[in-house]
């Protein structure tokens, strides 16, 4: 089959750009940045909101809807915050024909509007926690853009939760890092994830911790999958989000905020495809089987329908590819550039000797499979390869994954992958050294893999990295 | 039980805004125009987005995300589309701390985007038709703002498809018409609508023909719920939306594009509601059936828990409340705000005596149940109660429709609801005169109900109100 893609080994950035125009994922929208999400890439999305959304319900917060447009003046209210936004924000000033008396700007994040409706939402210690969701677009003015991975406008979910103790936040932000992006990601998209705290630098603006998600790709570069925050009392202050304690006290709250965006699908193409294009994991795969016709004749046609039928009915999202005017192979290799995990062909000469060919994605291997078999065989492929690729990418980044015991061989090693060396031989001044040559710190973890609650703990390991 | 909301006939806009703010429904953001829908609110829309997505999917159409800033030029091309949006366009003028050398506008529509997406996508007939859908959020600056009726920024789908024939367009703009809008607002929201053509004064700027969902309101005032446009080849033309006919022709296309906002909710709220608060029907309802615990004590917590799961078995969305430390008659008056349509109260009185209390909303009626038969005798009644909104909200609307033969026994009728006059007795003029005593022409049908493909057909009616 001609490869259709840039190989990777020969230019990854390129292969990628490639594989999202040609599996028609995404291109670039007319303003500077934007983007189209095309129906194949969103179908992708789609899958990823319904499985995280579950997660995110499950852990008690309520999906809510805030505002596109905020008052500039509300940004300032946090003084770090609009430090690291300032020079992203997309400014309206015009509105209805007329110059507006306040500039406001399209929401880059939604602290500052969540926290002047908790204020009001919250009284009393009753009414905590009180936990939100929104699924919505953000904007942040973006110079060098890369679709899904970096674009001005982006699709995510912003998480945003409010609590009467630093312990009660803190174990929140951490269970959403845990149950529902942690789990996620392995789970579901089959990608194996380090978590653990950012160092002061890498934290979000307005947070006193944020905890990360961090995935290594096929070319050993990180991607920052998801992160979460604790917000201390700093929005609390800034926006009077108070309550009454059951002792009679008006205390602040402390506040937290988490998200995830359509970023997630750069990650998937990057520590997932191949050569060929993407590899779609079977749970989240919004095509999991193909059924393609190769010819019409002998009642192929009929059986292909009844084969889609029935995987239909054994609860696998099933394509159906019936386009027998176009080459067989163009649609084999669209197929594949799209990922979808097994494809089922049928045509006429299978039929007579009452088989299907069962192509799986992952490693590519065809399997001449009896029809009444067709099913279960499908079945059972999902759920191997499911587990093939997880274990294909836990592998690639425990090989790529270098201990190495100074920052010098912290950055060498970072060429190739994670370095993770003791966080007392990088500290403050050599994250900064690192940062000049193109690495930075992604996390930190103890020694025994656990996240910790401060970088002043003592023993802590420093995982670096070039990165997305 | 004290009623909280202003009564509806006392005054009906005060209770519609008495029911948002008490229900939680929504409640303005900080910027003018703009709303916050809180999660009770929210969760009605997402049951919304759930039921019209499967219904928009089934037609064929596939989801995908254009940018939020469309280029200022782009709305020009079409010279209607820019006069009608103009006045309404909220204007990004400042990105990353720079003035923009073209300035751009947030959407507030996406024919124009799509429009050159089109154009790069389509190449032959083989192509068409492309059918695409988006759930987005767009704005239309606005001075006068009701929630959820009429707000700056709102959450909707709009639909765009592009087809090689005018009858295809026509067909699919009424497909998603009839078995999308209409049949979704019927069955699931149990409102009725007359279906109809707006009139060339009414019409989406842009559009050859404009078909509309229009319902009538417990205050006798329409509210278009959802339109499915023809555009013609007028976009086709602005955006160079051209195929290759299978006769090997360049042509320009035909396209279409529909929508339905989150002011289906206000439309919810104003059919259904009355003065004890909102009335979900059962197929809609995120919460339908609210196991309520009277009193603790004597084993009744542990009885509702296991009614609670034997309803979710049986497919039932159930909701909890467990909060005996709140006082009954607050706990009752709030399911009743928020339209539950079953309530299941259980106390230790009535656990003594075997029983369970159903509390059907639609009628208010409270029942003795035995405990055994609880979870049929709810299933019964979402099923009854479902049929009972339809079946009221059907017989108000037909009782409020008159039948007159001119212009000013029209404008007369439409003080109380819908009239019903020949489009011959009115005309552009007529609809003009109308318009000045704030009286407009919601639709036209032909006699027999049917909807006609043009304003000059004979025989046609014209249906008259005041609307929202």
């Amino acid at each position: 089959m001609a490869s259709v893609l840039t190989p990777q080994a020969e230019d990854f950035p390129r292969w990628y750009q490639d594989v999202v125009a040609k599996a028609e994922l995404a291109e670039p929208g007319p303003v500077r940045g934007t983007q189209v999400i095309r129906p194949v890439g969103y179908a992708i999305w789609e899958r990823m909101v319904s499985e995280m959304d579950a997660r995110i319900k499950a852990a008690g917060a309520e999906n809510a809807s805030f505002p596109l447009l905020i008052p500039e003046s509300y940004l300032r209210r946090e003084a770090e915050h609009v430090e690291g936004f300032a020079p992203e924000l997309a400014v309206v000033t015009v509105g209805g024909g007329k110059q507006l008396d306040e500039p406001v700007v399209i929401r880059p994040t939604s602290e500052t509007v969540i926290g002047e409706s908790m204020a009001k939402w919250i009284q009393s210690y009753r009414d905590l926690p009180l936990l939100l969701n929104q699924w919505a677009n953000v904007l942040r003015w973006e110079m060098r853009t890369r679709l899904f991975l970096r674009s001005s406008e982006f699709l995510w979910q912003e998480g945003h939760t409010a609590h009467a103790t630093e312990a009660d936040a803190r174990a929140y932000a951490r269970r959403i890092l845990h149950e529902a992006y942690e789990d996620f990601m392995v789970q579901v998209l089959a990608i194996p994830v380090q978590v653990g705290l950012k160092t002061a630098r890498e934290r979000f603006a307005g947070a006193t911790r944020t905890y990360t998600c961090e995935a290594m790709m096929r070319d050993g570069k990180a991607l920052q999958m998801g992160t979460s925050h604790e917000l201390g009392q700093n929005f609390a202050k800034a926006f009077d989000i108070d309550y009454l304690s059951s002792e009679g006290r008006q205390e602040h709250c402390w506040t937290t905020s988490w998200g995830t965006s359509t970023r997630m699908v750069g990650g998937l193409i990057m520590c997932h495809g191949d050569d060929n294009g993407l590899r779609v994991p079977p749970r989240l795969a919004p095509v999991q089987a193909y059924v393609t016709v190769v010819k019409d004749g002998d009642g192929v046609m009929a059986e292909a329908m009844k084969l889609r039928d029935a995987l239909r009915d054994a609860g696998v999202r099933v394509g159906f590819d019936d386009r027998v005017d176009v080459s067989f192979g163009r649609r084999a290799v669209q197929a594949e550039l799209r990922g979808y995990p097994v494809r089922i062909e049928l045509g006429p000469r299978d039929l007579k000797a009452g088989n299907v060919v069962l192509v799986r994605r992952v490693d590519g291997t065809k399997t001449p499979t009896p029809l009444a078999e067709a099913v279960s065989a499908v079945l059972e492929a999902l759920e191997a390869d499911q587990a093939a690729l997880l274990e294909e990418a836990t592998r690639r980044t425990k090989e790529r994954t270098a201990d190495v015991t100074t920052l010098e061989a912290a950055i060498e090693a970072a060429g190739d992958g994670f370095a993770r060396v003791p966080w007392v031989k990088v500290g403050a001044d050599g994250e900064a050294r690192a940062n000049e040559v193109g690495v930075s710190v992604r996390c930190l973890t103890r020694a025994d893999g656990s996240v910790p609650d401060s970088d002043d703990e003592a023993d802590l390991v420093a995982y670096l990295a070039r990165s997305y």
